[in-house]
Order: C-alpha cells, then sequence, then structure tokens
C-alpha cells in the first residue's frame, strides 16, 4: 500500500467534494504529511482590471494550500478552522498555471500556524502566506 | 451634480469592466470619499466543505473594498497595488448577503494603509482586515 | 464604589508586578470594560540609528496595550497570552509621549481579537496593531 | 580582505551606534549578504507577569535582524524602514540567550520582503516574523 497516493486520494475527494473548490478550479496535485501542493489554471475570470490575478484569488489558493497541510497532520476526529491570514504579495500572477505549496509550522493543542508560497508555471514567486488555525476535536 | 452618486458610478463601472469580480458577483453598493461598500451573494459555490463561505472569498471581497477605497482618494494618474493582506476570520459566513466595508487610514507619497469589516445580512462581524498598499504614479 | 478606578488601580497592580514593564517605563493611564490606555516617555534610550523610536518598542507597547484590554474583560481563573500580533507603522514617532490605546474586538471560548492606536503627544496616529489571543482557563 | 568579517564588523558599529540596542543588549553575531543574526541575553527585566519573555522583545529583536539583513542588501544610498511587521509566538521564551535569524525575502525599487526565526538557546522555535519594509534613496 502507498500512504503517499491514499493521503493524496483522500485530500482530492476533499476538494472535489467542496463546492468552492470546483467553482474556483483548484486541483491537489501533491501532499505529503505536513506539506500540500494545489494549483489551478488562471483564467480571464480570476484576472482584475489591470489584467493580474487578483489578490483574493491567490488567498484562497494559499488558504487552501494551508488548510489542507494541517489536514494531513491531524487524526480523524479533529477539525481545523483558518483564524487569520496573511499574504505579502511580491509579484504580479499572469494567466496560467498558479501553484501554491503549503506546509505546516508547528501544531500545539488548540492552535496550528502554517506557510504557503504561491508560484507561477516558471517557479516565479508571486506571494508568501502565513496562517494561524485553530484545531478542535470534533463534537460526537 | 451629485459627486457621490458620480464617484458609485465610476467605481461600479471598474467593477463591471473587472472579469474577476463579475465572476465572483461582487458589486459596489455605496461609496464616498475614503470609504466604499462591497458585497455579494453567498451561493452554494462560495462554500466549503463545512457549508460556509471560503476564507479566500472574504479575503477577496475585503480586498476589494479596501483597494476601491483607496481608489477613491487618489487622483486619475496614479494607481494602487496590494503590497501585504492580513485577515482575521471571527465568525464562519454562511449563504446569504455578504457585506465588505473598506477604509482609508492613511494614505501617503508611496503607500496607504486600510481597513475593511466583512458583515452578514445580519450586522455580524464576520472578519476583519487590514492591507498595505503600494500607491504609484502611472506611466506617461 | 468606583468600578472603574478599581479597574484601572487593579492593573496598574500588574503593570507594576512585571519586571519588563517597570524597565520599558510602561504606565497604565486608563481603562474601562475593554479599553485600555498605557503611555510611556520616549527617551534616548528608545531611539534606532536614525533617532526614531524604535518599531519594537512600539510593538511592546500595542501589545500591552491589547493583553490588558483583554484582562479587562477575562474572569479571574482566566488568562490570556498572545498569539500573533500585526504592526503598521504609520508615521515615525520621536522623544517624548507615546500612548497606546487597546480595545477588544471579539472574544470567544479560546480566541480573542484586539486592537490598538498608538498615537503620539499631539494625537498623531503613529501605528496601528492588531493580535490574536488564545484565552485560556487557569490549571488547578 | 575578508568581506564577511567586514560586513559583520559594519552591522556591529551601527548596532553600537543605536542606542536602543545598547539598552536592550541586542548584539550582532553573524552576517552573510541577506542574512542577519542578532540575539540577546533574556533577563529579569524583559519578563512578563508571568515570568515569559515578553513579546515586544521578541518582536523588537526579530524587526532587528530583518531591518539589518534588509541592510546588508543595499548600498550606501538607499535606506529601509519597517512598513509592517506580523509576529507569531509559536513556544514561550524564559531566561537565556535568544537568538532570531532574519533573512531578505525579495527586494524590489521601493519595497522589500524579510522574514525573522526567534529561537531560545535550545534551538526551539518561539517565534516566526515576516515583514515589508519601504526601501528608499538618502536625500542630498
Amino acid at each position: 500500500m502507498d500512504e503517499r497516493a491514499d493521503l493524496v486520494r483522500n485530500l482530492q475527494e476533499r476538494l472535489q467534494g467542496s463546492e468552492f473548490h470546483r467553482w474556483a478550479g483548484i486541483e491537489l496535485t501533491d501532499a505529503a504529511p505536513g506539506r500540500v501542493e494545489v494549483s489551478f489554471e488562471a483564467g480571464p475570470h480570476h484576472l482584475n482590471l489591470q489584467g493580474l490575478v487578483h489578490g483574493g484569488v491567490i488567498a484562497a489558493l494559499a488558504d487552501t494550500a494551508m488548510g489542507l497541510a494541517m489536514r494531513t497532520k491531524l487524526g480523524r476526529g479533529r477539525r481545523h478552522v483558518t483564524v487569520d491570514l496573511t499574504v505579502e504579495f511580491m509579484a504580479p500572477g499572469r494567466a496560467g498555471r498558479i501553484v501554491a505549496r503549503g506546509r505546516t509550522v508547528k501544531i500545539g493543542r488548540q492552535l496550528g500556524f502554517a506557510e504557503a508560497d504561491v508560484v507561477d508555471a516558471r517557479g516565479r514567486l508571486l506571494a508568501r502566506a502565513r496562517s494561524t488555525l485553530s484545531v478542535t476535536s470534533e463534537k460526537g
């Protein structure tokens, strides 16, 4: 049994079950414990007035990557919620493949910290994000 | 001539010219110098796996409100770009109207600061955001 | 009995019991439920190479104001810890009185949010800060 | 001629010329282009009421590390100012040596981005910080 393939499949099913991610076109392309890569194809509807990928789309992609990276480290009975999110926009994104690589930095009993890099198809760093997440036990 | 109505109309035209905002369903509902209100109707495609409005959608709405608030204070020859964005998620958002009210805090020669509150239809505070923006003169 | 005077006295005692705050010269000057004002006299030892108040000093003052504002809203058996802190520096601070006004924005079961404005003696806005705090029950 | 030793010496002189850093006890211990290590000995006067190193002290150390890391990459005629600063507190700091390692992430014409890790003597990660800095040409 390939655990990494299992992890990827499990997260892909989660993403496919999320209407937002289907609508936004965000796909999972790789995952390992504490690390996740998601991406989408930036099309005309992701662009702002200046023809650049809207910062909110990049924020959504980074948030997804960080949440799923946290997800890979939590057992079945625990869930995570984003508490706060900071994104620094370092270079403008243009139409084409955009990739976010999320990683967990620390996970405590109630709180976790994660980071993500967002790059374009040529590997140029478009944005860097960090997030504090609340980690709780599911009820019931 | 009603300057406020003019300002609202001008910003509405900007939003309508942005494919991202049309796709995301973000509309401008009010504006005054240094203050802007934008909103959208959260539908199923804005929800994450837990049935809550995805944080990235809220970040995009807040970013739009802050950018347009800055826009109201800049003359024709100047443009703004988001440098960084912090969003704190205070309560989960559900399907229905979601409103962001952006305001400028300070505008210098090269940098500006803005904030936004995101509330639901009942006025509950869902998120608070802040942003540093770069303010530049357009070329030639 | 004057509850506000009591609150101020109680917080002043806390500050005086903290070696850091005595060393840094930070004093409490006003308090009400959810709101606290602290200040210090910026002297030569608070200045950086450019003769401006070091950002870390301003961050410490804002962090103190937000923590104490949270403190005013928590019962005896609960404590708070800063989880993350964002400070935007809007104008340079110079020697003289510097004041931070902290306020709570939202307090949940495990997390709280606070903000602070830092101003100089003339009321000029030097910095704005926000913080996520962890709120826990004290053991035993 | 040893350029790295020169760089270290140059930054040490800057720190020694800053009253704040002398007062706070912050020293430079290593530097290379784009990377700087600063540290201080946390004593009783750096502790808050709970006996933990005050977050503002950690913020000041991280801010110093990021500013000096930026400094190593700027030519003589340019200066940097911190625009905003985010610190995530991951573990409580106690009395003893505390080290911040700052690095530049990106430097543009008018803005730069830096990060810092703050660790204790055993290498435990106490905090992670990020900063946007304004980079300008000195007048005259």
